[in-house]
């Protein structure tokens, strides 16, 4: 942010504005301060016959990664109509929504992700704008080195383990910054 | 907003960018496409000996209105942090928090309500700068024509229904606007 949206002014301050307790952007000809606060990014985990739908991304970050249905919510809708919106988005697939599943913080990159169980309708699925591949994986054929983002391996890894005692609880988690490899020291 | 906060550009537009879906504004000049996501805010449920503790809202909107503790999530916090820094910045009362609680939907505002359960850390509080009062309340003495929002009724009922079972699951719903009053029309 280098420039006023209100008002055009290139000479923002950054720092804690009268009041507050932590640094802002802000104007000192309009007077706005700039919050600046945390996006949901909002899911699906489309089941069909005990399987689940993934999507191959076709965009970065994490190209050629596969994920679960998500991405950033909208203004205007909930959550669910989120979830829906980018399963279709995504893998041209419509999903019924259920219950509220997992929540992510991940205060480093200043996101919380939420899923939704959901029901994949007729299983129908096909290959939306943004991914380069579709399909619904067996829980035992689930490419885990192939995920794109932790709260995808950990969503799936959850459902998998509550299938067993077929209950569901919503599961509340923080993911820490990923480490880099030695190598990379 | 006015003005392009990255390059300065006065001519921002406001149409669907190309490969999107729905109306953004975007800029010409830096090619930035300027999102506006829905926020979360965050709260408490703080509990102690039976009572809950709510805040005296001193500020608009609703002031002079009953709160739970809570506000706008602030980058870089997870969700439990942002419950517990808004309980000590409205009520100078420490929070343990417990479970996810209530996530209510308000699409018609662009916003996500998140609440924790809690207990208030040795039954201490005190009064914020944005609060003009604060008090433990005894659930039949909760002022139901005094709560600030709908979510904020809405978490005290499930509370005291939840409470008879001794069972807190994780309740999601949506909030329609209010309506105005008749004699408004
Ligand atoms: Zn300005
Ligand atoms: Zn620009």
């Amino acid at each position: 942010m280098r420039f006023c949206s209100h008002c055009g002014n290139p000479d923002l301050h950054f720092s804690i504005p009268e009041g507050d307790n932590r640094p802002r952007y802000w104007c000192d000809q309009c007077n706005t301060i700039h919050y600046q606060n945390p996006k949901i990014v909002v899911g699906a985990v489309p089941v069909w016959e005990g399987k689940v739908l993934l999507c191959k991304r076709d965009i970065e970050p994490r190209k050629g990664y596969w994920t679960l249905p998500a991405g950033f919510m909208e203004n205007g809708e909930t959550l669910q109509e989120g979830a829906i919106r980018e399963t279709w988005e995504e893998a041209c697939a419509t999903v019924a929504i259920k219950d509220l599943y997992t929540v992510f913080n991940l205060p480093h990159i200043n996101q919380v992700y939420v899923f939704f169980l959901g029901e994949l309708v007729e299983g129908k699925y096909g290959v939306g704008e943004e991914s380069s591949d579709a399909g619904l994986f067996a829980l035992d054929e689930i490419p885990w080195d192939e995920l794109a983002f932790p709260t995808i391996g950990r969503t799936l890894r959850f459902y998998i383990d509550d299938l067993k005692e077929d209950r569901f609880p919503v599961r509340c988690q923080d993911i820490a910054p990923l480490k880099r490899r030695p190598s990379e020291d």
